[in-house]
Order: structure tokens, then sequence, then C-alpha cells
């Protein structure tokens, strides 16, 4: 970590001073275009009720797993950390970060923090034990002020549009009163259908009963469908553009109508194999792709995570506690069938994220640079920093260029650290655009109209927005 | 896409000044060196009959697949760019391609084009669709003047050697009118048996028989070995030097006589199942390989690749319409069999080319680093452009330093765009062995022997031309 | 390689002026620091019986399997180089090397016998066909003298602790006879048991009674263990701090009691057939973190690679003849079990060393930043290169920082190769860290910080020095 909250106003841009130049006058262009976040996951409630933030920890550290992770990894108990709902001192968490700050050096985490403390807070003082606690009260004082409440940071961010992450059987209402608010920008939910799909889900029959009975659905294949149909329905009744999958494995399957409608009475009766479950769940996704096609949802993927890796973790502090895993997945092989029957329809949108980057050059790159329907999601979770996107735009850009990507999407519950991630995305891109210009490989002039089109009109084109 | 055909002399060097003198100098030294290209699939015919080149739009556009495939993605059908023969006005393709220049900004195809037009065709003015008509018109007429013929442009692109790709059954009459021409530089065929040799090939039967038929050949194993045999050996006596292998995956497998008979006599009646199917494919590789230890010829495998990933679109383009895509694929378990068995014979040369850039530090360098018959192919396909080959260089120099690579192979069908690929990889070596000789990992005068030797002498060597 | 030997002062650190500037300082501040070697494989009776080095070759070439295998690729016999205990002239198996001296150019080992000749054995001389003979007399004398004997060099290469690598049933009377002698450091020896846990191993069986055996244990599963617990005790008492494993893949299986006694006497027996014996490798690696955890020795896996993969060549040459090879494994889902059981364990320690550098940015990066056990391995065998290193730190720093590593491991048996090996990852860190400087995203004395620790605090604490 820098040793103090002084940010070089250069920081990210490449050392070579030719390509410096080049990099900072193209990240200029951009610096203060409004934020296009198309998928992320703050808490709409936040939005809706405007409540001033608790307290520095809770906001910074207890419910952000990027940090609360490391800490762990450093033996610091995530109980004392508030993970999970855990009661916990927040000077004391607030403490445990300050003593583990080190540990974040070089970090994306660590930058972001440091983003959010100088640029955000205006902090001046470098964070250590001895200055935890001034730090802490500081920021707590500031927490309280009208300018420091959840929709004054939301206009301060200059965001233009931010999706929340949503449950298909969500009404939907704090998304309502956002929309009669006077808040500039938009709110817009998103349809997040996973645990209704997958019968590994914790809780799968309890959640198939709930959303057939709200929806009047009866219990066959075609009643379950026509349930997530209307929930998609209303969720676009509230503005939303996308449906998210967030898959283990890239895998979809095809199957007729009537193995369908036999597999879905097998799996609704809890009878299901593990052969059965995965066909299942493939068979879901590929069903989903046919509902945006329909609907005009984009649909979005992420795939390649082993979720809650850690049992004894998981049943103690919950899901999202820090040990989803990265594992392979084969996006060419498990999308044929989807990409065999949906591949070519013209409206449609398939965006797919990847947690493993071997997949950014062989897979994702060549697919998008054929099917009109795929575009290639920003580089995601352990791969949205510095280095990582530099790897990433090297990867895809010689096969698919610069416009079958996303645009850079933030996917964060940490609020105050979006305008630092999507920060960190521009002068990342200005610095790779700045190599090529400077090696002769793309004008100037090209160099800025991609990076115009990079922040705004490419992801409002793929996300339909 | 640079908004003018001026290209930078400089262009694909580091930024670095003191880093960017050294790689100059080095690719001052090889810029004009002959072209050796010992693997690709430029349409032999045009060279024999030296017909000039039809229009600007098939010459540049409709069979070149990077580029259709990238307009694809944009939305254009691949029928009104004339792919796959479809009837296509030439100036509607022209158009097309200017109105989606700027797609092809940092693209590998983008940087090509470029080139093309700037050193090839000599052309001043930018593309853009105000322009389109105007450069149309240009190339048009160039294509009608002898120095726009092939043969000529075979000349003054200094190509020394050519290999073509060719169906075993080819009766390589115009290589013949060729080595009697006054064409200075070999045009040599490549054997490239896949169709023969895989069941899962569309036709495979008709072929199999097509193949037993042309040689008097009996429905035997020893009879279908013979066959081939002799048509390697035809080749072999019209200047052929290597067998190439497209194959999904890198799969091999050493069968007993008698069990590879009966697995002959079960594909031949067209009764294998997948298994079968699959155990035939890799019996008969090692069975390539075993004719290259007996005949000579330089085995290469293209590994990695599903082809024809959509169904509609190759129904209705035929092959290598844009959509055959890269799938992992394991070398080191997967050629184990046919290295245990010839991997140690003397002058065996086995090229290795991959689509998944993650294999070349962990199993080709690894595997050309000790086996004396293998050597690493040049980065293929979606990983011939600057970024991907300094990856490569990269990934697999530390292991196997520069003498176990094949030296650049272009493998393309766009005939104009051999000089530009070569310069590409010229340029792209000497800014890798610049920085090693700035960091002092090489000495200046060990990086010009370098560099001299990947040009000619070792693809020379690989390719035992 | 360099023209000659001397040596660039700024070798390895960044072309860009003012980041070399920055880097040449976090390399001098830990250039002469002690090295800590927790793991490598220099023969402990070189350094208990401190006679003199046999030759030139036999020191620098015949026993480095880096460098015979890159010989053996351009065409030597690898029983001409002295391999595998094969009689060979040593003067003819350092001219070989001189012969080929060029292809070394780039490479690791190049790099390091460069240094070797420059740094430790005070050459002048360029390494050619010519000067061979003179440098082969110059070396064989200096090796007969004090300086040059084997404590005489560990003292002055500075090494505080070197790990050696040893059989379960060795009786360290060497390391006993060195921590009786007046060297300073420390020798301590591994315990290595894969030849007693893999039934695949050749000799299992015998391996099997002799540790029975010497042990006095009986024939049942509990006697095995403790059999290898009783081992481990005798390696804690003279001095071991770790246990290493190398296996082809990462997997671990937790087998009930019952379950695992019955395996244990099908495989006693002979009996298993490929599942069962993976089931005991998988089961066996997790009672290997079990007693890690009872016993504080720090638990190491080395996983992906197949040993011998040309069966002729270990017929004849045995193993380490430079035939093993990487490919890919699993480790997030490989180690779920042994991680269920033992990854939040406080005091247990697991570094995991990959040679697929994929699984550093997509698996052991999130697993060190989660598990407080794991910590990961740096860059191993083809890996451990600049260029690799490089890559290895950009991989796995923006998630899990520089404190979740072991800090550099040599992993060597070539001795006097130990210096450049530091060296090279002292440069490579300190490159690494003047770029994030230079970018602004760590301060300089946060730099500093951190490249102290690397060289001394962190590998002493991950192996409880």
């Amino acid at each position: 970590m820098s040793s103090q909250h002084h940010r070089d106003p250069d920081r990210l841009l490449p050392a070579d001073p030719r390509t410096r130049d080049v990099a900072r006058a193209l990240y200029e262009r951009v610096a203060a275009a409004p934020i296009i976040s198309p998928h992320g996951h703050v808490p709409v409630d936040w939005l809706a009720n405007d409540t001033p933030f608790a307290d520095p920890a809770s906001l910074l550290v207890s419910h952000d797993h990027y940090v609360t992770r490391l800490l762990h990894a450093a033996g610091v108990d995530l109980a004392s950390l508030g993970v999970g709902g855990e009661a916990a001192d927040p000077r004391r968490v607030w403490m445990a970060l300050a003593e583990h700050w080190h540990l974040f050096a070089g970090t994306a985490s660590g930058y972001w923090l440091e983003e959010e403390l100088s640029q955000v807070l205006q902090l001046d003082e470098p964070m250590h034990p001895a200055s935890a606690d001034r730090i802490y009260d500081e920021i707590a004082a500031k927490l309280t002020t009208p300018a420091f409440r959840p929709r004054a940071l939301f206009r301060s961010f200059g965001i233009e549009v931010l999706a929340t992450t949503d449950d298909p059987l969500d009404d939907l209402h704090d998304h309502e009163l956002l929309r009669q608010s006077d808040l500039r920008g938009r709110v817009i939910p998103t349809f997040r259908p996973d645990r209704y799909l997958d019968p590994d889900a914790a809780g799968f029959a309890g959640h198939l009963e709930r959303l057939l009975a709200a929806t009047g659905q009866p219990g066959t294949f075609e009643g379950y469908l026509a349930a997530l149909e209307s929930r998609r329905e209303h969720f676009i009744r509230h503005g939303a553009v996308s449906a998210d999958h967030g898959v283990e494995e890239a895998y979809t399957l095809d199957l007729g109508s009537a193995e369908a409608q036999r597999l879905f009475q097998v799996i609704a009766a809890g009878e299901g194999d593990a052969d059965d479950r995965r066909a299942f769940r493939g068979h879901m996704l590929l069903q989903m792709a046919r509902m945006s096609v329909d609907d005009g949802l984009v649909m979005t993927i992420h795939a390649g995570v082993l979720r809650n890796h850690n049992t004894a973790t998981y049943e103690r502090f919950g899901p999202d506690s820090g040990h989803d895993l990265p594992v392979p997945t084969d996006f060419v092989r498990g999308l044929r069938p989807l990409l065999e029957r949906f591949g070519l329809e013209r409206d449609f949108h398939l965006v797919l994220f990847s947690v493993d980057e071997t997949t950014h050059s062989r897979e994702i790159a060549p697919l998008a640079g054929f099917y009109p329907s795929v575009f290639i999601g920003a580089p995601w979770w352990f791969l949205d920093a510095p280095d990582a996107i530099s790897r990433f735009r090297s990867a895809v850009t010689e096969t698919a260029g610069f416009f079958r990507g996303s645009g850079f999407i933030d996917d964060t519950r940490a609020f105050l650290s979006i305008p630092a991630r999507h920060d960190t995305a521009r002068r990342a891109d200005a610095a790779f655009l700045a190599r090529l210009v400077v090696e002769g490989r793309v004008s100037a002039a090209s160099a800025e109209q991609i990076i115009d089109v990079l922040v705004g009109p490419l992801p409002k084109r793929v996300f339909k927005l």
C-alpha cells in the first residue's frame, strides 16, 4: 500500500514516458464520464431508504468478501470481522484492517481501499494501527452528513445506470420507489434465477414451490416455465434489461419437450440423481436463452465458480463468505447446444464472464468473433484488477477487437468502490490503447474513438440501455 | 485501425527508446530476407494458372474467414459477403468491409489489411465508406496489370518456398506445371489426409472407397495402409516435405496388428461406435508417424480445434466458414503412445501447433526440450498476432530456447497477407530479442545470430527444405 | 548466451530508465542477503564429506537434467553425457556443452550456467568449442582448491538454511554430522515419502515391507500409519521442518477408517485396480496432511507432473533423466477433501507448487487468499525463470498480495546454481515491485519492506524456520 493517501495522478499508466503521455491524454477524455454499471450487487434498499451507513467497518470491511477473505487468510476470525451477520465491534473490525493493512499491498482490494479513503472519503492520514481510531472517527463523522448518504454518493459518483441483482420473487418495490424518486440515474433490477433452476441449490424444493405458488402455476414443466416467464415480465416492467446466471460449469443441453417434462417431474419429486440434476441445469440454461430470445432480456452467464468450498465456513457464515473458487470450464463445447439453437438470433445478447483467464483467448474471444449474439464479459472477480485487465485486453483484442466486449462491469457489493473500479478500468484501457498507438497499431484518432465508446456507448448497446 | 495508410516504420517495436533501437537494428537485418512458408493454404491453381485476381472483394474479404467471421459477428450476413461460393456483389462486399472498418482496430486481421492496402497495393487513401468505391476501383485496376498477377506478386513478395495443402488423391498436376515454369521459388504440396483417417469426417466412406480404388488396393487394413503410403510417395515425388494432420484432440493409440485389422473392418463397415472411431483416429495418427519415420515426411499436427461449431452455418456455407473453435487438448498424455514408439527416432520431425496457448509453456516447450523429434509450432490461427507471438516467445524460450521452434508459419489462404504476416513475426521476434538484450540476458551478437536463423535456416532445417 | 562472461550489473532489470532505477535500488537492498533454501535436492553427502567435486562436467552438466535434456533434444545421446551413471569422458561431455552453447541462449539454464561460470567460478573467457578445453582445465584446477570444496562454497554462497530431500528410511547420519560440524548455516532434511504412498511407484511392495520392518510395525493400516509417523518423528528430531509430496494430480480423498483399512489390505496384497490405487494415493495425501497437523511439519505438494514419459529412456537412465512433463491438474476440487478437514487448522502450513501456470491466478492464489493454511509455492521447475517469475507475480499478486507466497524456492540439485537462482528471483521481484511503484500502486517504502520480507522473513515463517 502507499504509505500515505496521496495518489499519483498518473497511477496505473505505463512507465515509458511517451506511452504515458498518450495514455494520460486518453484517460483524461473519459475520467469524468458517467458510470454505466449494468451488473452488480449493491443492495437496493440502501438507495431506496437512503439511510446513513452504519459505521466505517460494516461499510468498508464486513460486507466486502474481497477484504475479509484476505484477513481470514492472515488468521483473523471471520466472526470477529462481522461476516455473515455475526455481531462484531466495528472499532475492532477496523483495527484488524489497520493491523493487516500491509498485506493488501499490490492487491486490487488494497488499491480500491486506498481510493475509497482518499478520493471518496477525502482522508489525508495514512492508515496504520496508531491512526486507525482517528480515521474511524473521521469516517464515522462523515457518514452522518448528508453528503455521504447513499443517494448523495450515487449522485457524486456520476452514476447514470446501476443494476442490482435480485431474486425472481422480489416484488421490486424498492426499485419502484427509486424510479419515482428524484434520483438522477436509473437503478434497475436484474433477474437472477439460479436457486430456482439448480436442483443442487440450497432449498431448491421450497424455492420451486414458492415460485409456482406466487405465479399461480401448476406443478408441470409448462407451469414452471410459465412461472419463470411471468416473473421475467415483472422484472421487465420494472426496468430490468438482463437476466444473470451463475453456474459452476457452462453446460447446456437441448432436450426434447417430452424428455424435459419427464425430467422435470423427476426433479420436482426430488428423485433425480447427479446426472439428472446436471441435465436439468443444462436444459434450463438453454431455456433461459430461449426466454431471452423471446422477451429480449440480455443473458449473462458467470461460469466456472465452485461455490462454498469450505463447508464449515459456509454453515456458520453463509454464502459469499470468501471461499467461492474458480474451476476450469469449457465454454465452446458446453454452450454449443445453446448456440446451435439461438446463437444466430439477431436480438439475442449473451455475455460470457469467466474467472479462468485461459478461456479469454481460447474460447470466449473466438466465440464472440463469430456469433453476433456473443459478447466478451469484462474480466471478472479475481480478474478485475489492473494487470489482469491488461492481460485480458491482450488476450482478446487481436482476435475480436474492442467492440465485441461488454464494457467494464464492476459486479460489486462494495458501493464505495464503484468509482475506483471504473477508474481502474479506464486507466488500464488507456494504458493498453496507448501501447497500441505507440507501437503503430492503432492511430491516435482511433484510440480516442475506442475509449470513448468503451465507457458508455458499448455497455449501453450490449445491455440494451 | 490507423486513420490513414501511412505506416510507422517502427510499428510493432517496443516503446522504450533504447529497446526500440536494438529491436530496429535486429529487424532491419531480416526485413528483406526471403520468405520461407512451409505450411499454408494458398490455392495452387492461382499460381499454376496465373489468372488475374477477380476483384478486390473476393481477394481480400470473401475468402478470408478471419475477416468474414468478424463481419458476421457484427451482424453482416455471410451470404452477402460471398462466403461459401454464394453469389455476392463484390462492391457491396467491399462496402460492408468499409462500413465496419473500425471494428478491426487492434485485431491481427485489421493490421494485415492495412499492410496489404498500403504495402502491397500501394494505396494512400484511408478506408471509409466515402472512399470505399474509389479504393475498390483503384485496386480493381491494379489487379488487371501484370505486376499484380499471382506469379508476379509471388516474386515481389520474395517467396523462396511456399507449401500448399492438398488432398491425398490430388494428382499434383498444378505443382508439376509450376515446377517446370519459370517461377523462382518452390511451390510444394503437403499431404493432408484427415478425411481419409477420421470416420467422423463428412463423406468418410466415400473417401475411403476412392482411396482404395485410386491405388488399386484391397479393402483390408494392409491395403488401406499401402494406399496411404503410395499416395505419400506420390507427394514426395512431387516435392512434398511434410504431412499435416488437423485433429480435435492430440490423441494417439498404439494398437496391436490384429486389433488394428479388426477395428479397420468395423470402421470400414460403418459399424464403429464413438469409442471405436476415436480409437481408430488415435491409431491412425500413430500410423502416420510410423510412415513419417519410414518415408521422411515431416509430421505436423494442428490440434485442439472443434470444427464447424454451428451446424446451420456449416450446412449453408460449408467448412472454413468461421466457426472452427479452440478447445483444450492434452499433448503430453495424448501423444505419449506416439512418442514412446517414435519420439527418439533420429530423422523423425514432429511439429506441434496449438490454439490453446496454455500448452506452450506447460506441454509443448517441455516436450520439445527433451524429444529430438519434437518442434514447437509457431503460434497458430488465433495466436499469430503481435501480442500473442510475444506471449508465445515468453512462454517457450526459457524452457526450450529459440532453436526448438519451427520458425514462423503463416498458415494462410490470404495470399496478399503473406508478406505482412512474416513481417509481423520478424518485428515481434526483434522486439522480444531486443528486450532480452537490454535486460542483459542475450548478447547483441547472439541476438543477431538468432534472428538470422529464425527467418531461414531454422524452418529449412525443421521442414527438411 | 552472452558472447562473453562479463555480466551486466543491471541484468534482468526493466528497460525503462526510471523503473530500472527503482528496481536497482530495491535489488541492492537484498542482493547480499543470506540464502534461505527450504526445499531442494542437493545431495547431503557432498556437504557431509566435503570431498572436492570430481570434474567440471559432472558438476555442471551430467547431473543437471535441465541441461542434459536440452542437449538430448539437440541430438546428443544421454549416455555420452554421463546421465544415469553411465561412464562418459568428462572432457567430451564438456565439449558437447560447448558445441551446443548457443542453444541455451534465452533459457533459464543458459542464464544460470553463465552466472556459475562468471560469478562462482570467476572465468573470463567466453565458452565455445575452441575455448572449451582451456575452460575445462581452469575449472578443474579450481575444483582442487579449498575455496571450491562444497562447504567452502556453501559459506561463500551465504547460505543460512539448506534443505535436502530424503528417503523416509534414511538414517540422516550425514545431517547429524553436519549439525555437529563447524558449518555456519543449517542443512536440514525433508521427509519425502512418495514411494511409500503410491502403489504405482516402482518397487512399492518392497518399500512398504522395508518401512514396516524398519519401524517394527505390523502389516495393518494402523501399523503403516504408525510407521510413517515414527519416521517423521525421526526427521523432526534431525531438524526437518517439512514433508514433501510429488504427485501427478492434486487429488485427495477422505475415507472412513474401516474403508481405509480394507483398501490398505487390498493394496498391500498387490490386488488393487487403478481406481483402488488412485483412492489409496488420495487418502494417503490426506493422511499426510493429518500428520502435518499433528506433528507440525510443513506440507509441500508438487503436483501436476507425469514422471518418466519415455519408457525406453527411463529403463536405461532411470528417473530424473529429463522427461518428466507437466500435465494439468485441479487443485480446487482435488484438494477440497483435504481442506475441508484441515484447511482451517491454525498451525497447518500447506505450500502448493504447480508447473501449470494457469493454476496460479485461477486456483492457487484464490485458495491462498482464503485458507490460512495455504501458501503459494514459488514458480517451479519450468517456471523458475525471469519471465515466468514475472508472469507469476502478475498472476497472483492482485488476488493474494505478496505475503501469501512461500518466498523463492530453488528446488535444485545443481549446487553451483543456487546463488544464481536466488539472485534471479531477487532481480525479478525487484523488477516487478519497481513497476508497481512507478505505476503508483505501491509506495517506495512499501516496496522496500516487501522485498526485505520476501528474501528472509517470509520463507522462514512459511517453513517454520
